[in-house]
């Protein structure tokens, strides 16, 4: 395989959509698909696909296409899915109960192992088998844990505390809904999930049609 | 100001946290800034905040840098924030509850008008002053409400089914949470947010970095 050292953000963004399109086939038994099959589901060129994976080595045989379940299971290894994954929610409104309700990540390997709130009426609740803390407990949980991501569910105004508080018990890997910029080292990921800037494309595209007609 | 019809989706990305930063320097009551200021800021180049701002035609004045104010102003219309979107939440679980309570898409002009679920022990309920309906409802209470957006917070199974009605009623606009590509036509308009695929590009993201150590 290659080094994943220079491959685009874009490239990235993508590689999630073809494993689920590829778990889509392979839970329908299709063993292989040439590129021209999967461009015509995915909607993209047969010429991108080609290139996309030609990012990690290829995978792809000429005059056979695809074997479904061997691209699938190598994506999932790029995507880091061969492992698991443990999580917390800082956080335990409905965002946060949205995450932890999210069962399917769970077959990723995405394991919820806590919730943590400030507010005393819905500390000790649980959600699914899933407890909620109290935020006092967070460094200790994580010491005790082996959290390997925290999910910041909580208003922007506790966000850069609070991931300062993981980051420092060692956590790498943060996924930020909180509606502001993290200072973190740069040792630590973080992927931002920003919902107001995601309407306002949103916003943007549909003012955009309008102008055109 | 230029066309809008060449501008990358990059560049699109980028705009609302423009917006963003700059409604921030606004509060605290700054009235200009420099292209330099802004990048510290916002830790990007100054050349690519010109790039991305010439795009629409600049902004910037030689030797005095952004007008604030002004430059916030034109951003926001830009991003189509000039404007009231009525935005409808279709699945009233623990995502559309969120959605639905943010109070802060009010103030950029998104408001949540309805929530309608299938469930019958939801239904009649309220968030904050917004009623659930029965999903039965769809279709009238578009054709009384001019409704602009469509929030899919609902099981991947139902997503193209309740896309198709609120298209047909002449929604143009779809703010995607389902982890599924919906069929529309073109002159619809799809934002999505699928958050298992943000989760695994965290987690790639992470298996990189272990992967440089």
């Amino acid at each position: 395989m290659n080094s994943k050292e220079n491959i685009s953000q874009a490239v990235i963004r993508r590689m999630p959509r073809y494993y689920r399109y590829l778990g889509e086939l392979l839970d329908e038994g299709i063993e292989r698909i040439s590129s021209k099959e999967l461009s015509n589901m995915m909607k993209v060129t047969a010429s991108q696909i080609r290139q996309d994976l030609n990012n990690f080595g290829g995978f792809g045989q000429q005059g056979y296409g695809y074997n479904v379940k061997y691209l699938y299971q190598e994506i999932g290894k790029i995507l880091g899915l061969d492992e698991t994954h443990k999580l917390i929610i800082l956080g335990a409104g409905n965002l946060g109960h949205a995450l932890a309700n999210y069962v399917k990540f769970e077959k990723r390997g995405f394991v919820t192992v806590g919730l943590f709130d400030i507010r005393e009426d819905v500390v000790g609740k649980k959600i699914r088998d899933i407890e909620i803390y109290s935020s006092d407990l967070i460094e200790e949980f994580i010491d005790t844990h082996e959290v390997d991501i925290a999910a910041l569910t909580l208003p922007k105004e506790e966000a850069n505390r609070v991931a300062q508080i993981v980051v420092n018990k060692g956590v790498k890997a943060i996924w930020n809904f909180a509606h502001v910029d993290l200072e973190v080292p740069d040792d630590v990921v973080v992927q931002n999930v920003h919902l107001a800037d995601s309407l306002m494309q949103l916003s943007y595209m549909l003012s955009k049609k309008h102008t055109e007609e």
